[in-house]
């Protein structure tokens, strides 16, 4: 039996990856397709300006576009929602479907602040899912981290024990993470714009938080000092991040390759259907990882671009530095909010509600 | 009166460039340009395949393409030299040149480290011009820096006064920099390579040693620890690097403001027909600098494209971080080994020889 | 004495070419620069986003944005407009601008299809400025052709005489083309999209209107079939255009090539400011020409980038067929009206009504 | 039973295509790889620089390259060959190979106006493969047509039957085209090229051969002219056609929609393990076909990019028009002579030596 789900904001370009990444899924379906006023009542085939190099999935163009309307959603049947809204209208659109008994995975930055609602990366912090519990209403809030923040934290996890205290990071992110229309390509043909909207701000703040730990219903956040420094660069899909992460104590080159190369998803999390066995895939060519060819590791399927790719580690005095790279349409957002569901299901805590 | 010059590697794309700066250049007169057996004989319009988006210029149009032999160059007239060679040519020709009484102002990094060759960015740096003292040779070889470094040393100058300790730098580099035919096109369209070879490690140790002091004849490299990541961008020109500075004490954003606005060239080097008034020049503009835009900064003809461009300055904790843009192909290379010999030619070591 | 002008949608991307090439301009003064009524009142720098790589020129800083008014612009002493108008706003400002007197010269292509309105292409069609004696106004509109046009026209000029009864060109058009923000950039990196939204039509009515001859004030299109296909390539600026040019008798090569390296600008129009010595340069070389390399030909300063540049020409049975660029955002457009309002004023007719 | 088959120039762009489209084919089995003496002697997996966006297939991480030695390929078994060579190395081994027996199915352009050679698109002229008889030799050689070729005459297919007498074709082709490195990054970046080396002249010889009539052995000519402009533009994959088709007399819209939607394989093509459902792929989408998000049509596998996309036809005077795309790594290359020798096998003549 799958629950039924809601896809909020379905015509955008996060919207259209919920859409793609949850044909077939076994446990979610697809029965709601909400979008804004001016998409409503149109079939989805008719209002979406469809961009990925695949065909829209058969089950999606049968589906009428609904409108925002959190009352209509829930009475729908819709036991959840993925929310790929932009951030202005989230809010308290999430806000009114919890409120209705609707969980929420959301990919907008809305909530992530909230006290209660944890900003997941299941690999990195499943305990994190706990503190829903603060949440007063009968459906929870959950949201997955930034598209550039995730990768970090990604890349970050095998590291956490050697007791880093200094993260420094520039990006290289791709145009899809804009949205559509996005960047106007005479900004970015030829060109880096090294400005992304609150994006450094957000890096920061998500980073500190998600490798922080869950006391008492809340999170402590980690004490490392995260420098970000965020760029645009004209590639299609997949966010570069070089990495510089300090340690007080010069770390031993063998030690950590061993870490990257061992690293994998905590029992609790292995075996989720878009859970890839290896979140972190370490690379030792010279040249990679590189957005045009190492975007889609992680599996085949619904795996395909969950995993990040580390490579070019090296050490230098109390410093590791790497270059690291993930799938920011799919990990970065619609996969993660779907991993993140898959893991609420397992934990019980979704599916029970019934 | 001017001085006659050799262009050695005048056919490739630093070579373009010096033939390009160097016309009308009210000291400098090139009357050589050698290149590779293969063109040799050739006029300089047969032999090259012209990349600048100017006419070559009228000069050059009737030199006929030299080999790299050192006598016959020192034999021709010409005073000095200036280098675009390849790496694993460059070191015996200059030696020989110098050797022969011709000063070589060299883009190559084949004498870089030298104990008594400096590496000269003039605004940054002009005191270890002092160290070519110790060359036993009647001619002298000054270089310049690796174009990625040239930027990073010109953004950190009006920061050392304040003591940093640490600098973390991730580039963005043009093609370009990579020479003709350089990068594969199925490699960079629409993607990042994380890595340059040599790169990082020619901007840790070029950084280190320009910044450091000249004591007895030799260079104390800077004690800060150089943290570089270096990438390739599908930009042609201009190089982006996002730097984070870290300070024993937090430093003040204003201060540091004010320090990248006052930023001039020293007295030594002002007025120099290649140096721009401000070596820095540093916007506020929320999204710049963008090499697409901002890569021809300095000032008219033989200025242009001579200053950095720092934007987007903050500071967090003890760490300040900025974007830089320096031309790579201009400031990183021609134009910085032609400020170079104007350098030394008013100090009147170079001139002083007839 | 400079006539005073105004730039109507000053702030927009052909806006703001008109108000770069007409700093300095020895004949026309702007005064006016009109936009939406959503930037009026800002100073032009607050209001524009600038997108060209030089600066604002120093005359444009002060003057602040006035509304679309025609009385106030008719009343404020500017005694001709520039428009650079979207086509929908366009047509109703610049009929009631020439109602108040004031003299029109536009890129919009509202009025292109006006009986008594010429598409000027000063070199090809000089002669069809005298259907502005058809309008009942005491100010005239004058058009410049759409862009990919312009270039096509300027191409075909040298063959007229030898008799073509065919054109069939295919474009590769910069995205500069469709203004900002223009072409989304996701749907253009490393993508071609054939379809540029009544392109085709433009071009095959006003190449076959342009090439017409004018009787008893009017004009009778040019007989040849033209057969265009327009798509979007990921350059920023020059169209590219493969042209095949059909003939009732197999052509000479040798002739061909002839034509086009005599062909001058007629005495008409030769010496106008805006106007280059030669409005088509001929290349033999085997690869050009490209936009990257070759949009800035014509001449230094107002003259860079209004002369069109023809290369790969080749004969083939009936058939001549040509590579051809020509710089959209200058000749294509700005610049493109600029010189007809020059040829206006020697004329007589702009000049005289004072 | 498999047949054995080799792969030549197995390292380079289009041998990799090859690797990759017959692993796991159900007909062919490839136990050969071969390449230049520089690989020969490694594994596969050392000596490529493998540019595809999947793994290397396992089968062929175990082959060690072997040289171009015809006699030792021809003794290992392997009934056929696959040749990725570059046209001055395929000449001489290639005839060789057939001397010896082996089937040479060629990608290089060698052999292709050889009298007793056919250029196969087996959709197109299946019926050319006849003419294979006329060589002397135990094994023969099947040549594909070059890339653009391919793409053109697929879309041509339809419009046989009206008779038409002339083709227009401008390409927009993808740097996959011109192999590894191919085109230099900063010649391609921002720019489009009018010039490919030979292909004009290609593709007016081969769409002339291909669409005639095999009689009495050989090929006669189509009678159309046909005038080809190819450029280079900076995509990826996927080569993308301006097509004009004129007729003797003005063709109706919807007979040459129809006849594009009906168009199919033929009878004793249809079911091949390459060959897709319907070769031409029709869109009424008003701006498609693009490179980036049409070039993998035709169906899944092995025959994902064998489909050509035809769109925006549009019927003008005596002209029909259209853009076509098609995948040149794949269609326009390896899977192209994979095809033919599917086409070989189920003829008989390949597998009846045994």
């Amino acid at each position: 039996m799958k629950l039924e789900c809601a896809i909020l904001g379905a015509t955008g370009t996060v919207g259209q990856r919920f859409v793609q990444l949850l044909d077939g899924h076994p446990d979610f379906e697809p029965t709601v397709l909400a979008a804004s006023e001016r998409s409503a009542g149109k079939l989805y085939t008719e209002a979406v300006k469809w961009l990925l190099p695949c065909s829209v999935p058969s089950y999606a163009e049968k589906i009428g576009i609904s409108g925002l309307d959190p009352a209509a959603i829930a009475s729908s049947g819709a036991r959840l929602a993925f929310s790929a809204l932009p951030a202005n209208v989230a809010g308290p659109v999430e806000t009114e479907l919890a409120r209705r008994g609707v969980w929420v995975f959301s990919n907008a930055a809305a909530h992530r602040m909230d006290p209660h609602v944890p900003i997941l990366v299941p690999e990195v912090n499943h305990p994190h899912l706990g503190i829903i519990s603060g949440q007063r209403t009968p459906g929870k809030i959950v949201t997955n981290a930034n598209c550039s923040t995730t990768g970090l934290v990604l890349g970050l996890g095998p590291l956490r024990r050697f007791g880093f205290d200094r993260v420094v990071v520039a990006t290289y992110q791709a145009v899809s993470g804009a949205g559509y229309p996005g960047v106007a390509s005479i900004d970015i043909l030829g060109n880096v714009v090294p400005h992304i909207p609150r994006e450094e701000e957000k890096m920061v703040a998500e980073t500190r938080r998600i490798l922080g730990s869950a006391k008492g219903g809340l999170i402590a956040d980690h004490p490392a000092e995260v420098i970000a420094s965020c760029a645009r660069v004209p590639v299609d899909n997949g966010h570069l991040e070089a990495v510089a992460v300090g340690f007080p104590e010069a770390p031993d080159y063998d030690e950590l390759l061993r870490a990257f190369a061992a690293y994998e998803s905590p029992r609790e999390v292995r075996g989720l259907c878009s859970a890839p066995d290896k979140p972190v895939v370490l690379t030792t060519a010279p040249d990679r990882p590189q957005p045009k060819r190492d975007a889609w590791l992680g599996g085949e399927g619904n795996r395909a671009g969950m995993a990040a790719c580390v490579g070019r580690l090296q050490v230098s005095g109390g410093w590791a530095k790497f270059y690291l790279l993930s799938n920011n349409t799919v990990r970065g957002a619609a996969g993660g909010s779907i991993l993140n569901a898959e893991l609420a299901l397992r934990n019980g805590s979704l599916g029970g509600r019934a």
